[in-house]
């Protein structure tokens, strides 16, 4: 626990490392820019793991592993992927320690180990995973092929922030082989609306669907589509990202197949991903100054019960009715703790279970038990109020509805506020610099204008929106004809 | 499919290593060493990963995550353990690749992005775990510690074979912290017990629970518990291991608490991990010419139904049937597949079924409409009979919960039949050479007698059992006197 959070109008990124830690979720190890993932903050990442794992299964995908390591030759064959991905990579290049004959009980790496070729650490599988699918598919009849993996990767960033950007993450990546064309395109679309799903209705997240600008595409992708999330310092978040990538990959592992009228063509294929980055975006889209909000869906622990007592008899008295309303509880599917430790006062419990975000905590005491009834908080809006014990269970069951609901909300209203229409440069700085969030406005659709925009206001493009409006305009930039509203930000 | 199964008499290796390519559960890599484990394999170790993780939690440990890298100071803190993993440690030196300047579209390690210290892939986590855990124990109320990982691991291992021993395999590793040497020792225990009960009542293979030799314990543990499988032919398979560590590591990475009485202690610790390898050990244990034996409670797919017709009016009266039997079957838990495939014949999809080791099948034709019946086969014993679709639901749960028992008790006969107590080692070389399993025998104690014993036979100590009775007798090797008899076996 220890002291007050540094609050977010004081300084927003402080306030989220601060509660990142406190919280218990996540902190930073001996290996630079790599973090442990603490047992609450993982138990965030088991829930959301669950939901998505079912929600790919029920879309026809089976989950597979494919290895760590990427052979140099096989990593740097679909060109723009390669370079994409070269100036950040971990390399393995031996296998092997040996004894520091000038340092006893030191080890050096040893030189007559040196590997013939060198290993990269994964920091995307499409180079293996396509290897791979080259001797999977030679008929029709061997696709579609709907692969996911979860598993570790490495990109080396050189400034790193817990969760939303580390030398290695956790993540799940989705790799399918297509027939036609039409296919990949609509698992692409498919997987960006499963994501999107998943944000509104677990993370209670709202998200825009869109398509990513040339320049910020995938590396190696003929298209890039994502979800992209505001958060409550007006920066945006790329939650997850969903590629078309052609028949690049394909093209680069000759991967073909034989058609039903026996012709030789290339595989099209997919690839999507989201990441322990997520609970970067969880965080910061629901939490206060007194610490995380968690949403009910995701909420390692949904409702904390703190009994009150001075006796040991009162404590005995309290334990058998919470017995009884827990199990109650977790026969609705309900994940309750009841914080019975004598080590540490109510007071303390109370700010506990608000700082790691708990949806609904209840207090029970002596007298409660003389009048039937206990106290009910939540933690979204920090009410509290007495209820009758029999209804508790009722009462808590609705009020996980509603907290889930109204994060949602309460977001999608912060967004809705923070999202402006502006029809020239000044009012687009203006925006950008003081009040934040997505702006809307007209392009001209070139690299050009983008990188210029971005050295002045450091807002990047974040999507075309998929819902988009043919609307005639002119660039807020250039001044160049432009049909369409894009929408920047400034970005994680 | 392709071609028949090498027979477990001809050549039990070729059998193994063709089964695990044919029945799709994973195969070799372009990484020397590490395999792909296919979506078909992969669902095996979801539902191994399911039941342990259950298991894991129901007694008192929770998840979380720790850095796949170790920088080398780390690794070398406890010196055994270095020692233990030095040989067989991947390495990452670099954090850059570039563009190849003699050679344009490749690339090369950048030797400008040279790490300071080298980092190890984890060949296991304690080194990283418990620099971690020294900075979240300060007095005894934080312990125990119980948190488990689930994670890839690399051990540059030279001779490498599908999920028996491979470069980078799945695990899983728990490591948990103590006040006390007690409670440390009963852990260790605990998770054993776990480890057997797994074993036994989900993968329907028995085991032996013991304790290793000094030679055979894992680096850097006081004592390392076993639970000990025999294969088909005749070869013992480590299963899973839990270690005491004493305090090894606590005094390596200083992790001290705060007793209630004011003293400062050096902390206890376990660990005990289960890998892919389990999917080897099932493979063997029940699997047959015909391919795969999976026993029921973790078969991906329980029950596979297949129509045999002609038209399609037959096609489909006969699926308006199984969707019947199907979703009854389903409602109970078990998972069924009706492969209504026109792309393969019903012998194909037969043999299929048989080669991945489906408990159950299900035929249904034609005439089983006219008459009310179905085939029911089980895998097994290969045994096939009709019955009324009335009874099939029925008929099939009861099915299932037979084979998984008859799994166990032929597994069970196996290993009585091979485990021979010898008083000499004319028959110590004599079973170990022509009958091979486990051979009960006395031991002197000593490295150096059980050294040449391996030299001569190959057998090892699999382990000293837990239920090894005192028992007056010489060595078999020197004679010397013993108390007890230990297990021998050659090993995977
Ligand atoms: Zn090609
Ligand atoms: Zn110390």
């Amino acid at each position: 626990m220890g002291s007050k959070l540094t609050s977010r109008s004081t300084d927003y990124s402080k306030w989220y490392n601060e509660l990142v830690v406190k919280a218990d979720l996540a902190e930073n190890s001996a290996v630079r820019g790599c973090m442990v993932i603490k047992p609450y903050g993982y138990a965030i990442w088991e829930k959301m793991q669950n939901e998505l794992d079912k929600m790919f299964k029920e879309t026809g995908h089976e989950n597979a592993y494919f290895p760590l390591f990427v052979p140099k030759s096989l990593f740097e064959a679909e060109e723009k992927n390669a370079e994409g991905f070269a100036k950040e990579c971990a390399v393995v290049t031996h296998y092997r320690l040996k004894t520091d004959p000038d340092n006893p009980g030191k080890l050096i790496v040893d030189p007559n180990a040196k590997l013939e070729e060198e290993l990269v650490v994964r920091p995307t599988s499409e180079a293996i995973i396509w290897n791979t699918y080259r001797g999977w598919v030679q008929s029709y009849r061997d696709l579609p092929i709907k692969v996911n993996q979860w598993a570790n990767v490495v990109r080396w960033e050189m400034r790193t922030r817990l969760f939303l950007r580390t030398a290695e993450f956790l993540w799940q990546e989705g790799h399918t082989a297509h027939a036609t064309k039409q296919e990949a395109l609509e698992e692409t679309l498919q997987m960006q609306e499963v994501y999107a799903d998943f944000a509104e209705n677990f993370m209670a997240m709202p998200v825009v669907k869109g398509v990513k600008s040339e320049s910020e595409r995938f590396a190696g992708a003929d298209d890039t589509y994502t979800i992209e999330a505001l958060m409550q310092d007006g920066k945006a978040l790329q939650a997850g990202t969903s590629h078309f990538l052609g028949q690049n990959f394909a093209k680069a592992f000759d991967v073909k197949y034989t058609s039903k009228e026996g012709k030789q063509e290339h595989v099209w294929s997919t690839s999507w991903g989201v990441s322990t980055r997520l609970i970067g975006g969880l965080i910061m889209t629901h939490s206060d100054d007194l610490g995380l909000v968690l949403p009910p869906k995701l909420a390692p622990i949904q409702v904390a019960i703190v009994p009150i007592y001075r006796t040991e008899e009162q404590l005995e008295a309290i334990s058998v009715k919470v017995n009884e309303i827990s199990s109650q509880l977790k026969a609705k599917g309900i994940s309750v703790k009841f914080d019975d430790r004598d080590t540490y006062k109510p007071g303390w419990k109370f700010a506990e279970y608000e700082l790691k975000g708990v949806p609904v905590r209840v207090a029970i005491g002596a007298r409660d038990l003389e009048n039937g009834t206990l106290e009910i908080a939540r933690r979204d809006t920090l009410e509290k109020k007495s209820y009758q014990q029999e209804e508790a269970v009722e009462v808590i069951e609705a009020l996980l509805h509603e907290i889930q609901e109204n994060l949602l909300t309460k977001a999608l209203g912060y967004r809705k506020e923070h999202t402006t229409v502006v029809d020239s440069f000044e009012e687009f700085k203006e925006v950008i610099e003081n009040k934040g969030g997505f702006v809307s406005a007209h392009w001209d659709g070139t690299e050009e204008t983008e990188d210029k925009i971005k050295e002045i206001t450091k807002a990047t493009i974040r999507c075309i929106p998929l819902d988009t409006k043919e609307e005639e305009g002119v660039c807020v930039f250039t001044g160049k004809p432009s049909n369409k509203r894009v929408l920047f930000a400034k970005a994680y």
